[in-house]
């Protein structure tokens, strides 16, 4: 260790002192590289209020170059795919194990994992976001499905992997056909689910194939540099943008609980514990979500598993009476101590390890495989919530109006890029109050790209804006009081007749879901064919869902409810917030997309009959325009050109004010009234 | 036994031994009876052929006599209720049990039983076509639901049955709540599927109370006169009108089930029997089946389980090289030697009876629980099949015209009944070719009695049609070439202007599914909306399923599509048959129901564009006019108006040359062009 670091660390010991902080250099080092192994914060300091209260800006500058030389420090890992999937092999062989699961995921089945949990591209250097590699002594496959095979040929080595469609040749099959009988292929019990190990299992057991759990993940054990868990700081949500306290949820929840006869609920789904606690984080991407389980008695107790270096004091303060914070390696003496009592506990078999069911049934107690039960009432948003989903909407709308006025004058010049595109946008939105970030990687594709449905721009690929072409941009950021998701798609220069069409067609497919009217108890599901029927009518479609739930300041992709063919029949309740995000994509040419967030509301009344049913309606969260120079009012009706003028007339009372004046100027011509075209 | 008899019973003895018939007489008293407990033919003399071959008149006199007088004999249970009862529970308490399940359905789970599984009715008086009793020592239930509520008060005794709703205290919960701890309850395996069983064994389970299975029925022991089983005559169908050889159809169903590694499947649905090897019978109300099991071989083999009386010379002869006919008792033989051959067997969990299930688990088999292999086949119908139902159509489309033809003219008069409009309604159809019945009771509602969706009408209800009001007619008949199923709402006199409004929007929503596009993959339940939204958008609804499939010449009520709110998301496939049936009930005034069947075909090629999707949309099969006079045009779009005029346009040439003169006047008027009015 050099002379200057010695220096360094003894004056920012005193400095802690002085703090009156009794955090140690090696402490602060592991605190250190547990904020390097979360997320980048929009604010970098943030996780100084982990180490003292109130820090002098002298503290604070001590711990940037302390983190910035750490940052600095991060090893370049140099080995190659096969050195690692050798080390692999070693280790497997040194377990007496045949082969190895590697899947995507981590313990709470996140949809972009954490850096620790990152093995699947460590090993294959595969980064799309859905996928599992099997390797086998001598053989090994990636299985992706169809938005990455192309990807996955230009990362994986095809001399280590086979690449494989999982949904024409998934896993389980694959491991019939491929491994030896009597082979013992390995599985971390952290990393599956009882309903995905069962799939697996249901095709292995016929070719005599055992699926082992594993005691500790061999491929962590060959990881060098594997980076520990992330430790971003975990703060309280205040009860004036939550809308319900947190005492109040707990009691809430624990007599669902206890409604099915359960002890207990075992939580592992991190925006459940968020959502419960009133409390947030910044573990994952976009999400400020802070990782850990939780136990919620019936009796009305949670106990929180959790890194307790990540907790601020505001947080460990707000826990109160009814949470106890437990270390997370007490977690399995507490499923333990649930089964010895005999219990019922409620376990989610599609989102919690297999790991926490073993530990349960090894222990006694009578698993209740039911949906943890946070998920509905935090998909049903309270109104100070949806009041604050509001705010946070006028003030993104307000970034976006700014971002596509500059656009009208920008776009056509090519000057523009998609990258440029998304920097320039991500400006305009960071200038917010209550900005914390985006809330997942911002879609730019423009021509073509725009037909790629999970197209994410990189340097290699970034595309100049050409005049003729459409550009789709779908982006969405954090605030503290909501979560936006918002697609707008815009002519460059003059659109051809064709796009005109196709883009008016998703257009009127949006407006039937943005004005629907329906019984209480309709799934999403019903209403999805409103969206795709003007594609239909002309034998086209768009292969996604229509819509998706959204948290408040938690996950952009929430459920249960959504909107698409197949919803697992859960009605749309008051409250929920879906997406409306129908779309049409011509492959090599350009693609559509028009999405607003819509809240559930009550139907307004009209002259109700006495043997009505209690109707609901969807209200549009997003306002910004939609791109009239796209629009055909020729294929549309009068109640759809009444829809898309009373929106924009929303849109332009709402934030005209609140922007400046040449933004205003282009809300004006944006937002400009279309006339029902006479017919004969 | 009197003299007459005696000498009729020798001389038909004769007659018969002169046909070559070794029937006895005591056989033919068997036969008889059998074909008793079968519902009625329309042709009363169709079971002589089970006797003899071209038996000439005398013989057939002398048969007809020799029914007609056992037919009279038939006793008159003079028990009431509580003897019934009392017996019952005699008999369960001579059987260690202490308490029985009486379900409604039979060993096949029909819609509608045969009279000897008729047991729910026999006890408890009530009649309604869904239901469940439960008896214990001292108290027994009924559930049934909303449909029945005031009809099971009116038909069994309160003082012996507490009446419940079957989804409010479902009966698992009602026996947890009312059995004393450690009660036997015992069940027939045979009317109890896997899946409804574990639904119940879930509430008694905690309750400690034990479900038993009985070896034969208690109910049957008590039940003096129960009729026998049905032995209704089985014929050949064509292949000229199944449109392919049994042959064909066994090889193809064989080889699914070889598809899922099984060694065969037990068929237990008697419209995949008669499906399969292309046999009609008569053994259920309106549905030309003929009960029996049957065990398909994944080697291409058939076993079938049937009482060979009722099998025709023809149908024998026509079962081939590949079917072996055995008796029903060697069933559970046939199970246990799978099961020692350790084969995988598919059996389906929601239909097949929970005795099969234990036979094959006792003796060692893999059950596959599987839907029946014949299900998807026959929904989806082959050309040779969909001509033959279009043909069918046309005829009963003439038959309801004539009909609506004499209504528009004495509807009005005060002189026509829900009951004489029945009768008027068969009479047309009994005229036409191929006729062999109707499909099931028809729906004759006049005024208020529209609005009571599963309205019966009897001798005590019947109603007189009156001016001012609306009439709805709901039939439908069984052609040897196809089954119809059909409703119109006629306005009686004038109707008022909420009739008309209400009308029409049940129309735009017939219209809507009538004429839409949808890609390959689109299941029912995202379809349903299309069909509430007119209604939807004032605040009402309909309770009930949009759509039922059909078969062709089987069931009027065929899965596995449906259009629902939950459709089980079967997609809709080429051939499938399936009902559009929107309606609107307002209770105490009037109901409103239309219904075609439709047929799933290939769209019509619009300029098909190289992106897009295989698209199939809906031909009408059903030719009857839709009456105007409860159209109102100006809620009516260009489209739906355009849509009406062309189906009228269909109806006119199709059926208007078939028909006498004034009932082809009366079709010229009845669609004659609706105009789109001009709007300002």
């Amino acid at each position: 260790m050099v002379n200057s670091e010695n220096d360094g660390d003894a004056s920012l010991k005193l400095l802690l002192e002085a703090h009156g902080s009794k955090i140690s250099i090696a402490e602060l080092e592991l605190l250190v590289e547990g904020q390097l192994a979360a997320p980048e914060n929009v604010d970098p300091d943030c996780w100084m209020a982990l180490v003292a209260s109130d820090p002098a800006d002298e503290l604070c500058v001590a711990l940037r170059s302390f983190m910035a030389f750490r940052k600095g420090k991060a090893s370049q890992t140099t080995t190659t795919p096969e050195e690692r999937i050798t080390a692999l092999r070693t280790e497997l062989h040194r377990r007496e194990l045949g082969g190895f699961l590697v899947p995507l995921s981590d313990e709470h089945q996140s949809e972009f994992p954490p850096k620790r949990a990152q093995r699947l591209a460590w090993l294959t250097d595969f980064t799309g976001s859905a996928g599992i590699a099997v390797i086998l002594k001598d053989k090994a496959a990636l299985f992706v499905d169809g938005r990455y095979t192309l990807q996955v040929r230009e990362q994986a080595d095809p001399a280590l992997y086979e690449f494989c469609s999982i949904s024409d040749n998934p896993p389980g099959s694959w491991i019939a056909k491929n491994g030896p009988k009597g082979c013992r292929i390995g599985f971390d019990p952290w990393l599956h689910t009882k309903t995905g190990l069962a799939q697996l299992e249901e095709k292995c057991r016929p070719a005599q194939i055992e699926l082992i759990e594993t005691e500790s993940n061999p491929l962590d054990a060959v990881w060098e540099d594997q980076p520990p868990a992330p430790l971003a700081p975990v703060w309280p949500h205040p009860v004036e943008i939550a809308g319900r306290s947190a005492e109040e949820k707990i009691a809430e929840t624990a007599a669902t609980v206890g409604g099915y006869g359960a002890k207990a609920a075992v939580l592992t789904a991190p925006d459940s514990i968020a959502w419960l606690l009133n409390i947030r984080g910044g573990d994952l991407p976009n999400t400020p979500v802070a990782l850990g389980f939780a136990i919620l008695n019936a009796s009305g107790s949670v106990e929180l598993f959790m890194d307790d270096r990540k907790l601020t004091p505001a947080a460990l303060e707000v826990l109160g009476e009814k949470v106890s914070l437990r270390p997370i390696d007490e977690f399995g003496l507490a499923l333990a101590t649930l089964g010895a009592a005999d219990a019922s506990v409620l376990v989610a078999p599609t989102s919690a390890p297999v790991w926490l069911s073993r530990q349960l049934d090894a222990s006694g107690a009578q698993i209740i495989a039911k949906d943890d039960p946070c998920v509905l009432p935090k998909a049903c948003k309270n109104s100070v919530e949806i009041q604050g989903v509001r705010n946070a909407h006028i003030r993104d709308g307000a970034a976006l109006c700014k971002f596509l006025a500059w656009l009208s004058k920008e776009g056509s010049t090519g000057d523009v890029t998609e990258m440029s595109a998304v920097d320039r946008l991500y400006g305009f939105r960071a200038g917010g109050e209550n900005f914390k970030g985006l809330s997942f990687e911002t879609i730019s594709g423009a021509g073509p790209n725009g037909a790629v449905v999970h197209y994410r721009v990189t340097p290699e690929t970034d595309r100049r804006l050409e005049p003729g072409s459409i550009y789709l941009v779908d982006s969405g950021a954090q605030y503290l009081d909501g979560t936006t998701d918002v697609t707008r798609t815009v002519a460059i220069g003059t659109p051809t007749d064709e796009m005109r069409d196709r883009f008016t067609r998703v257009l009127k497919g949006h407006a039937a879901i943005a004005t629907a009217r329906f019984p209480i108890g309709t799934s999403g599901g019903q209403l999805d064919s409103l969206a795709r029927q003007p594609l239909w009518d002309i034998g086209l479609d768009f292969e996604h869902g229509t819509g998706h739930g959204v948290g408040a300041y938690l996950g952009v992709h929430e459920g249960p409810h959504r909107i698409a063919k197949r919803s697992a029949d859960v009605p749309l309740q008051l409250g929920m917030i879906v997406s409306n995000e129908p779309g049409y994509y011509k492959a090599g040419a350009f693609g559509i997309r028009i999405e607003n967030l819509e809240v559930v509301r009550t139907a307004q009344n009209d002259g109700g009959k006495e043997d009505g049913c209690e109707m609901l309606q969807f209200e549009a969260l997003t306002l910004t325009p939609i791109d009239l120079a796209l629009v055909d009012a020729e294929i549309m009706t009068k109640e759809e050109i009444e829809w898309l003028n009373k929106y924009h007339a929303r849109v332009r009372s709402t934030i005209g004010p609140l922007v400046d004046s040449e933004t205003a100027e282009w809300i004006e011509e944006a937002t400009r009234l279309l006339t029902f075209p006479n017919r004969t």
